[in-house]
C-alpha cells in the first residue's frame, strides 16, 4: 500500500508554519463523518468506489480483437483522454518506439488540425481501431474526431469499417450509444461514474489491456486503497489525512495551491489527471484549489525557486518511487574534476532518490509545508492505489471545502457560446453575442 | 508581428474586475524608465538582448555534422532543455515517428534511470551524436548522464567517441570547457545569457538546425520583437502592456497565478518553458507570480471550471494561432444526430478558433480578466517573436516587482543537501542534517 510522510506538514516537525497534531486531531469528528457520508454513498457520483470489483471480460473482449491490429486510436478529451494517457505513460513508456509492444498507440484529444494531420501521417488507417470515449455521448471535439475518422475508416475499408469502432459511454444514452446499438461495438462507462473518475471503468481499462496490461491488476490495488482508506479510522487512513491537511492549510493558511510533484518521468502524466480531477471536481463558489502538475528532478530546475522563495500559498506533494525497475552506476570518468568525481560509482536511482530527500527537506528549513507519498514501484497495482487514492481525496476534501466534487456548471457557457459561433439551431443568441463583443474587443490592442 | 488584445483586462469592457485604462496610463513614466535601464543594460543578465545578431555559423558546422547521423540526444535540464524541447515539439511535431525527418530525437533531462534504460533501447549508439548541454559546465543531474553516455559510446567507439559530443557551455569557465579545451566539440552560451534565457543561444538553435529549421529564422523574429519591444512607446508596446497588466493586476487585485493556455498541441512545451521562465525570474523575497502551463482546447475540460468560478487569483492569456497549416472539413454523417449534425461542413481549424473565442468571451463574462496574443502560425520566425517577447516581459515583470530576474538563489540548499548525501567533500554536515531529519520524519506518518 502506498505510504503518506506528512511530518513537514506539521508544526511539531517544521515550526509555526506547520499544523499542531491537536488541530488536526480536533477534526477528526467531522472528517470521520465525511467518511461515513461517501460508505453509505450519500453523494451523487460516488459509483466509482464500485468499480474495482467490476467485470472486466468485456474490456478483455474487445482488447483482444484490438491487438490484433497495428495501431490503436483513442479519440477523447479531459476525462476520457486524461487516465488512458497517463496508464500508457506509466506502464509503456516510449511505448510506439519499441517494437514488441503490441499496437502503436495515439491519442487524439484535442480539434487541433495539424495535430490529426501528424497521427493520420503515422497510422495506416486499414489497419487501426478506434476507440471513441465520452461519457455523454455528444463531446464536440470528439463528435468532430470521430466524423472525420469514420468517414476516412469507411472509404478504406467500406463495410468493415463499423468493426474498428469501441465506443465507450452511458450504457443508455447519447448518440453513441445509439449508435451502439445500431451495430458498433461498445462499452459501458457505469452511471454515476464522471468522467474525471472513470480511469478505473473501460475508459482506462481498454487502455492497458491493449498495451498488454493486465488490468485486473489496477483493480488489485484499487481494491487495496479501498479497504485501507474507507476503513473507520482518522490517523491510519491516508486518505483522510491527506484531505484534511490540503483542507486545513488552505483555510487557515492562504495555502491554495497544491503542487504534485512526481519523482518520475512515467508519472508526469498521473500529475496531470491529478489536476483535471482536482481543478473540477473543488474549483466553484469561489473557492477551490489549484492543483499544479510537476516533475522531479526536472522541476528542481524550474520550480523550486519559487516554491521555496515565492509567496506562501503551496503545498508540495511528493511522490516517491522506491525501484525504478531499472538503473545505472554512473561510471570512473573525468574523475579529475570536481563537478564529476562525487559522481563515480554512485547510481542515478541513488541519485533521484537523493535528490527527492534533499528537496523535501530544504523545503521544510524554510518553512514551506509539504508531504509525500511513496509507492514500491510503478506497476499495474500502485497505479490503480494512486488513482483510487487520489479520488478519494479529491471527495473528501470537495465535502470539507463544501462544493459538490461531481459537477462542473461553468464550463456550459464557453459550450454555448461555440455552439452560437458553429451555427447550432437555438443558439442564435449566443452568436450575436461573440459579434458584439468582437466590436468591444476593438479596443485595447498593442 | 505578435499581436495582444487586452481588452478582456480593462474595466472600460469588462466592469469593474479589470483595470482602468487611467491606471494603466498612470504607470506609463515608470514603465518607460523601466525599458530605459534594460535599453542601456543597467541589469545584469541582458546580453538575451544581443542573441538575435549572433553568428549561428558555428551551429550550423556542428548540425551538418550531427546529422548525419541516426540518432540525436540531448542531455540538459532546466533552461537547457526545455527550449530546446520546445523547438523540436513546435517545429517538427511527431518527430520520431516521420521517417523523412533526420536524426531522431531524445532528450534526457532527468537522472530517471527507467527513461534513460528507455531511450537506450531506442537508438543505436554506434550511430548517435550528444550535445550535453549546461551553462556552468557542472550541473550534476546532466554530469551523471554525460558520464554514463560517454562511457557507453567509448565502449561502442573507441577513440572516435569524442567526436560524437558537443558541449553547449560557457566559453571559458568550468568542467565542460575544459573538456572541449582537450578536443571536444563545443559551442558556447554567450557570457550574461542566464539558462532561462538561452534558447536563442546555440542552446536551442542546435536543436533547430539538426531538425532542418533555419536557426536565422528564429532570430530574425526575435529581431522583429525586438524592433518593436524595445521602442520608446507604452500603448503600441505590446511587452510593457503585458507586464504592466501582470504587474498591477496582482498588486491590486491579489491575481498572482498567471496561466498561458496556446490553442495548439504543437506550443504546449512553450506554455512549459514559459513556466520556467516565470518562476526562476520572479518568485523570490516573498514576492513572485505562479506561472500555469495549460493547452486549449483540451484544458476546457480540465480547468476552465476552476478558471471560471474558483478563487479570483488568476489571469489567462490565451495564444491564438491564426493559420494551423493543415485543416479538415466534418463530413456529413450521422447527421441524424443532433449532437453531430451541427458540426457537418465546419472545419476543424474554424472549430478550434470558435472554441478559443467563446472561451475569452465566456471568462470576460463571467469577471474573470484575461488576454489574447495572436501568432499568425506556428513557424520558426513566430516561436522566435515568442521567446523574446516573453523574454522581455518576465524583465520588464521583474523590474517592477524589485526582484532580480536572473537568479535563482533559493536552489542552493537543496544541492547542497544532494551533495551531502552523494558524499561530495565538503558537505559532511549536510548529510547529518539528512540523517538526523529521517529521525524526525517517522512521526507523521498514515
Amino acid at each position: 500500500m502506498l505510504g503518506l510522510n506528512y511530518s513537514f506538514m506539521m508544526a511539531e516537525t517544521i515550526g509555526q508554519k506547520g499544523i499542531t497534531g491537536r488541530k488536526l486531531e480536533s477534526f477528526r469528528v467531522r472528517a470521520l463523518e465525511a467518511l461515513e457520508e461517501i460508505k453509505r454513498k450519500r453523494l451523487p457520483g460516488l459509483a466509482f468506489t464500485e468499480l474495482p470489483w467490476q467485470d472486466v471480460s468485456p474490456v478483455r473482449e474487445a482488447a483482444k480483437k484490438l491487438k490484433e491490429l497495428d495501431y490503436f486510436l483513442l479519440l477523447g478529451i479531459g476525462g476520457s483522454a486524461l487516465g488512458p494517457k497517463c496508464i500508457l505513460e506509466a506502464l509503456s513508456p516510449f511505448h510506439n518506439l519499441r517494437a514488441d509492444k503490441g499496437p502503436k498507440v495515439f491519442i487524439y484529444e484535442n480539434v487541433d488540425p495539424s495535430t490529426l494531420q501528424s497521427i493520420i501521417a503515422c497510422l495506416d488507417i486499414k489497419r487501426t481501431g478506434v476507440n471513441v470515449i465520452s461519457k455523454s455521448g455528444g463531446t464536440s471535439e470528439t463528435m468532430a474526431s470521430f466524423m472525420i475518422l469514420h468517414e476516412m475508416m469507411e472509404k478504406a475499408l467500406g463495410g468493415e469499417a463499423r468493426n474498428r469502432f469501441v465506443l465507450t459511454t452511458d450504457p443508455e444514452k447519447g448518440d453513441l450509444r445509439k449508435l451502439a446499438a445500431e451495430g458498433m461495438g461498445s462499452l459501458a462507462i457505469p452511471p454515476g461514474v464522471g468522467g474525471r473518475y472513470s480511469v478505473l471503468s473501460p475508459v482506462g481499462l481498454l487502455m492497458a489491456e491493449v498495451i498488454g496490461v493486465d488490468s485486473r491488476e489496477l483493480l488489485a490495488g484499487a481494491k487495496e486503497a479501498h479497504g485501507k482508506c474507507m476503513a473507520g479510522e482518522f490517523w491510519e487512513n491516508p486518505a483522510i489525512v491527506a484531505a484534511t491537511l490540503f483542507y486545513v492549510m488552505q483555510r487557515d493558511e492562504g495555502r491554495k495551491i497544491d503542487v504534485l510533484i512526481p519523482y518520475a518521468d512515467r508519472l508526469k502524466s498521473f500529475s496531470e489527471w491529478f489536476c483535471q480531477l482536482w481543478s473540477e471536481s473543488l474549483g466553484k463558489q469561489g473557492r477551490g484549489l489549484t492543483p499544479y502538475p510537476s516533475v522531479g528532478t526536472t522541476d528542481q530546475h524550474s520550480q523550486v525557486q519559487l516554491w521555496m522563495e515565492g509567496p506562501e500559498d503551496k503545498i508540495i506533494t511528493f511522490l516517491r518511487v522506491e525501484d525504478y525497475g531499472a538503473d545505472f552506476i554512473i561510471p570512473d570518468v573525468f574523475s579529475r574534476y570536481e563537478g564529476m568525481s562525487f559522481l563515480r560509482g554512485q547510481s542515478l536511482a541513488g541519485l533521484i532518490k537523493a535528490e527527492e530527500e534533499a528537496t523535501e527537506l530544504a523545503l521544510a528549513k524554510a518553512g514551506r509545508p509539504n508531504m509525500s507519498i511513496t509507492i514500491p514501484g510503478i506497476d499495474a497495482y500502485h497505479l490503480g492505489q494512486l488513482f483510487y487514492f487520489f479520488e478519494l481525496v479529491t471527495v473528501l476534501t470537495g465535502h470539507f471545502l463544501d462544493v459538490n466534487p461531481f459537477d462542473q456548471p461553468s464550463v456550459e457557457e464557453g459550450k454555448k457560446l461555440t455552439f452560437g459561433l458553429m451555427g447550432k439551431k437555438g443558439f442564435e443568441d449566443k452568436k450575436r453575442e461573440v459579434v458584439q463583443a468582437r466590436d468591444k474587443k476593438s479596443q485595447f490592442t498593442a
